[in-house]
């Protein structure tokens, strides 16, 4: 069922404030979902809301916290998140990042004991509107197996990096240095389809087709050992700069009992070039339109797909299961707030 | 033919003093060259020597520079290499980016008019050995196609992030953002070996297995679209923060006529945590134990394979081509400073 983003934005609104979150807060955590379903990306959209109110409800996420901000060199803040809502914490962060970079070009901020970021594109997309160049690393559970190896050892270790280009069009790269994402793995099992080799091995290490398997397994990274390698630098970065745990230690971005003890980390770069942006959007085109390959389809540059489907979300609509929105708007929604299960681990 | 290091390095510094490089400057870019060369490199060792003679001959390199340093902001480092030698102009650029952490935390350099940087392994590395994180970026002309791209229009684009751990053995990455680097494509031309599939097109854009057709084409990014949005990615930032060329337009490191327009950046981070390299060091134990796939060697983690190549190397020599070796010590040498060709370019 379709429906607007200005319903999606109300209702997960309203369901957050419900839930206790205030009304700024509930604003920013919001949109970074609803930002998801506009680029299509439903895993990281509307579906993560249950879990989130699950969250609060049991006592796991400081709704109105933003985060307790130290800066242990002139261009390094360390943030305990003080378990607040992943956005909110982080947009704090980087407000802060984009204030100092005039005196220092550049700063970074490692955040730990804060919630699920979301998509990590707005967050970077956010930096290079204001002129700046943006970074973002994230860390999570072990979802991805190391080349060679059977067993899930890093989180998807997603980057994002934007880079200001002509207004209203920065280039903007998001990607999971696993070659798919669970969410998708979950979309496979649900439509009964079948993944494609090398993406994923099951529980006991062998390679495997059967999405429902593979949900018990682990991921490949993309690329190879290269990927690997990527991904492995990106769990190190993480854990240095924000103090968080690694991979196999990390809980609470799937799952309603633990408290979160991933890390975030974002790096805020002040160029400080004149026209930075029309020399970036110009080469940016010559390489929108160098050669096509026979039979390929147009060259696109980070930012270009998000953007067309975003376009076509909000004249046309959001794609929400009928089942999660009427688990999120229906009479059982109720349950979302219901007060902490007995016995619940939390 | 097997060298020892030693024998590589006297006569890589003798070539380079005689061309009128200082000692230390001869030093330091000969090391570079001979870590290649010990850790199997052959495309960034000692190869490289006749075409760096080449444009110190044709007055492309200004052999005693050491780079014009300018802080822009407190963290930020602009640096105009003067035409330097690429080892001696990084080097010196690192050292005060160390120097500087200690009370900013992080901070970066952009590099531009300077020498061919060669591997950036040592590099990284030497920053990590100093107890702080360091990652490297390099732009180069134009030799892999985007996604869907029928022609060149980035950088070879590596990246190389090193992190403390055990002493020794810290982590470290150092990759191409090409599934395969023109160096071994030209190996593989060399010997008549066909290319994989997905490696390269020609000059056409067509998908080709033939390396001599490859030379004159195109390398394929690694990973599919996430490689290539990680190789804009990098293009980008160089760019941006060197104020450097654009692929397209970038010369001086595959050629002897022409000064190098391309860019360099590095970042240091002090991430102020004590015994982080501990916890690192066990993180990585822990993934280099993991349970291992049927059928595939041990896990290795990035840093591994270059330390066990460089321990054999070191204990039974380098393998040089002969006519290599020839051409840098027989009596053809001392073509390597013959004056500048009537008519050059240069």
């Amino acid at each position: 069922m379709r429906i607007t983003a200005d319903e999606a934005m109300s209702v997960a609104r309203f369901l957050l404030e419900r839930a206790g979150v205030p009304d700024e807060h509930a604003r920013l955590q919001a949109e970074v979902l609803v930002e998801a379903e506009l680029r299509g990306h439903a895993s990281h959209g509307l579906q993560r809301l249950p879990r989130l109110l699950a969250r609060i409800r049991h006592g796991l996420v400081n709704v109105s916290a933003t985060g307790r901000q130290a800066w242990r060199r002139s261009a390094y803040l360390y943030v305990d998140g003080e378990a607040g809502l992943g956005p909110v914490v982080a947009m704090a962060a980087i407000r802060v990042l984009m204030d100092r970079v005039a005196e220092t070009g550049i700063a970074v901020a490692g955040i730990f004991n804060s919630n699920h970021l979301g998509m990590l594109a707005p967050y970077v997309e956010r930096v290079a509107e204001s002129g700046y160049i943006g970074m973002a690393l994230s860390s999570s559970e072990a979802l991805v197996h190391p080349h060679s190896g059977a067993e899930a050892m890093l989180g998807t270790n997603p980057i994002a990096i934007a880079v200001p280009a002509r207004p209203g069009e920065p280039f903007v790269l998001d990607l999971a240095t696993s070659v798919i994402s669970m969410g998708k793995v979950h979309d496979y099992a649900l439509r009964g389809e079948p993944l494609e080799e090398g993406w994923a091995l099951d529980a006991e290490g062998r390679p495997t087709t059967d999405a429902e398997a593979a949900k018990a397994g682990s991921l490949a990274p993309f690329g190879g050992a290269k990927g690997y390698g990527l991904g492995l630098a990106f769990e190190l970065l993480v854990a240095s700069i924000a103090g968080s745990a690694f991979a196999p230690d990390v809980r609470g971005t799937l799952d309603d009992c633990h408290p979160a003890n991933k890390g975030d980390v974002f790096i805020v770069i002040d160029p400080v070039r004149q026209s930075l942006a029309d020399v970036i959007a110009a080469y940016l085109d010559r390489v929108r339109n160098a050669r096509v390959r026979d039979g390929a389809g147009r060259i696109l540059v980070p930012g270009d797909r998000a953007r067309s489907r975003r376009r076509e979300s909000l004249a046309n609509g959001i794609n929400v299961a009928p089942v999660l929105w009427s688990r999120l708007t229906g009479p059982e929604a109720t349950k979302l707030f219901s007060p902490k299960e007995e016995g619940h681990p939390s």
